[in-house]
């Protein structure tokens, strides 16, 4: 499998979790965003939107958008799963995972913080003050559905690694670079130390990877 | 059922055609995003984001997420489908709907737009370029895809309803709303143009809740 990333994108950060968990061998192909890689034609030609990760899946079509990659993922290679048996607990997982997925990353990317410096003309301690808005929005509503249903601390919901976990590491990984006051989310914090203790999680940081500056 | 749905969210919108398009019977719970009433603690027990929809399953538990809710309703109610059978089928459907779901919608939510007015201080004119900006850049990207993956003009994928379709609409309504450019995108606009003449979508819209003002 080929997949088409950046070493600091969150999004395929999830991606290359997924991968790692299912023991799936793929040939990384950086595109450089702080370059503008992703707005050439040839990257276009594979995802329209301009955004990382992109899978290649086996019909050889380009599949954009991380989550989408990772139901793919669970679909293709069952074991270990990243979604619960039961149709309830799928729909809190997926809950969770969207949570970051849509209602925090999407406000924090790097193009939207580029568009508040150049087109809003903000400096850098309002776009900071920006994106702790949205971590602090997001990460306080996280931390109470974790607390309820994370069995022991050690993954978001119940006692199995999950979708929930792929999209939490990543967001935790850059709210730390930004600077945000983490330890509002103890429970975040523990499964946080857990997971990012696990082989899969460590092959996947950002500074593991061969685009790593 | 029970749905915690506002008339002019768009993410309650998705979930309404979904339960129309499955011929699903819910009860309409409204709370005020411009009163406020999605802050009060009564439903921050529903929900801790504070985010409509929320749907009420068959544990009693609330489904946070419009696609974990879409999600939740395709497994127990199968028939009609909202994904196609084959898995990377599915997986581009997915991507349609998370294109609109992660990369438009979240950053052009009422919670944004009003940092935007309030907290940075933006006119109207800058808050409605900003708008545009983020649907632009998803509707050229999903026009484009959508030329390639629908049918017929009628569907966002293939000749059947799906996810994508469910997300497409509520933002093209919105997109209108905005005065955004919509010739730009002939083929969503034949996909809507079909969609919005469907029963399950018509009373879906906002302006046919018990809510609407």
């Amino acid at each position: 499998m080929k997949l088409f990333t950046y070493y600091r994108s969150s999004a395929s950060y999830r991606v290359r979790i997924g991968l790692n968990v299912k023991g799936l061998a793929y040939e990384s192909i950086p595109i450089h965003l702080r370059k503008g890689e992703h707005r050439a034609e040839v990257y276009r030609d594979v995802n329209a939107q301009g955004l990382v990760p992109a899978l290649i899946d086996d019909t050889q079509r380009a599949i954009p958008q991380s989550l989408a990659i990772l139901e793919y993922l669970d679909e293709k290679y069952p074991t270990p799963p990243l979604l619960p048996v039961s149709i309830e607990d799928r729909a809190q997982v997926r809950s969770l995972a969207l949570a970051i997925a849509c209602d925090i990353h999407p406000l924090n990317n790097l193009r939207v913080l580029q568009y508040l410096r150049h087109t809003l003309q903000q400096n850098e301690e309002s776009v900071t003050a920006w994106y702790r808005h949205w971590i602090a929005e997001g990460f306080d509503a996280i931390e109470q559905s974790a607390a309820r249903y994370s069995g022991q601390g050690r993954y978001c919901y119940g006692d199995h690694l999950s979708l929930a976990d792929a999209c939490l590491i990543p967001q935790w990984y850059n709210a730390r670079l930004f600077g945000c006051d983490l330890a509002r989310y103890p429970t975040l914090a523990s499964i946080c130390a857990h997971l990012e203790s696990q082989p899969a999680f460590i092959a996947a940081r950002p500074e593991a990877q061969p685009d790593a500056e």
